[in-house]
């Protein structure tokens, strides 16, 4: 695969919807001069992560007005965009995030399967289903924050072709070992790319760790972010060293 | 100082000045529409760093039609722009890199001091003369590529007060220590920014690293790029924890 991919990493909106439209319109315009197919923004990007009193009240159905003017942003940037939000169905509520692609069509859509913490678990209903799709010829997922850093969910992208996963995510200072190690990990496991898009700054009591990452499936790092607001684009179609590809997908034994 | 740099890495031209110059104008626009006020650019950008067929023959004054046009490409973007050329000055030829602001203005003009090998001190005279500069507030100054490898000079301009130097590079495979080491050590050993923009890919029989980044006064990175093309866009007004900034700068014994 040749392809430019996107990731922002920017702090909270602080519950400011249409600040938060007009941050995607101007990142996702940059990222598309720069190159980039698709650009990745954070976990609950809209209306917030840490932000229980407004998940419920402020909770967008699929096909809503959020997700019209998503995908009229995508279009009109002629990029893709991935983006977390909060969604409802009827009484329910989903940490949710959805992959437009450059004509604004929509690519995949998933939910939150492995909800983190009290606040998540008070928030949100769990989703059930992986979401796989095709992004211009590359066997594609989206997961949320947490969901990648367990290895048999990678796994099982893994199994079922996927190459490419894209990570909205909402992780706190002291976890920089996520970006570090898991995500990394994740990645050289399976032979794929990871890109895992984080907040920075400060949210109520909450502050977090910044260092978004792509990772290759050698465990190197297409681009990375430090501590601050960064829109980071790099080239993903670069062939790493074929001696350092792991072979765990093909060589795992199980033993009962 | 709270500021947005870009660092733009990618192939060179292949000798393509107008390709150059598209490119230059495609990354700006993207570098200013993420924010950025700055964004810098590899070493010998125009015409090429390992291409000393095309040095003294296509090298141009200061002044004249590439300064024109990369003070067009800056106001036009409305961002500023730091990039490395071969420039000639009578039958002298250097390996210069100008800092234009967003209004085109020059702010600095550089030509590199510590010339690398046998190719560079072929192909070049080495400049005499550091260049320091305000940027937007922020004494900042330019370096190219060896320059920065050397502790007396980043001391050099610490002691004239500099706090954030822009480097164009054209560092080769190999080498990746510069960046992982060198850069981030000169940036904490005097309290200041290191960005270090340097080339990917191939040109004839010399490969790039790659690994362009953005360090700051605690060490610690705020974008790092890997092998590939990449736009890093990242925000450089973070305070580091005051408990690892240096304090070598105002601690040196001087002993004979």
């Amino acid at each position: 695969m040749a392809m430019k991919l996107a990731l922002y990493q920017g702090p909270p909106i602080g519950g400011d919807v249409e600040a938060g439209f007009a941050r995607l319109g101007a990142q996702l315009g940059a990222a598309a001069r720069a190159g980039a197919s698709m650009a990745v923004f954070p976990e609950l990007f809209l209306p917030g992560y840490n932000r229980p009193d407004l998940h419920r009240s402020l909770a967008q159905p699929l096909g809503g007005a959020w997700t019209d003017r998503l995908a009229a942003l995508a279009r009109e940037a002629g990029c893709g965009l991935t983006v977390g939000w909060a969604e409802r169905e009827g009484e329910v509520v989903y940490n949710a995030a959805t992959c437009f692609g450059a004509r604004g069509e929509r690519l995949g859509h998933y939910r939150k399967i492995q909800l983190y913490g009290p606040m998540e678990k008070a928030s949100f209903s769990p989703g059930a289903d992986y979401c796989l799709f095709d992004l211009d010829g590359v066997p594609a997922a989206l997961m949320i924050c947490y969901d990648v850093e367990f290895a048999p969910h990678v796994r099982a992208l893994a199994e079922r072709g996927v190459k490419l996963i894209l990570v909205p995510t909402a992780n706190p200072e002291g976890f920089d070992f996520v970006s570090r190690v898991f995500v990394p990990a994740r990645a050289a496991e399976m032979g794929l790319t990871i890109a895992y898009a984080n907040f920075c700054g400060t949210e109520g009591e909450l502050t977090f760790a910044g260092q978004s990452v792509i990772a290759g499936p050698d465990a190197s790092l297409f681009a990375a972010a430090g501590k601050g607001e960064a829109l980071l684009v790099a080239e993903i179609g670069i062939s790493p060293d074929p001696r350092f590809l792991s072979t765990q997908l093909a060589d795992f034994r199980k033993v009962c």
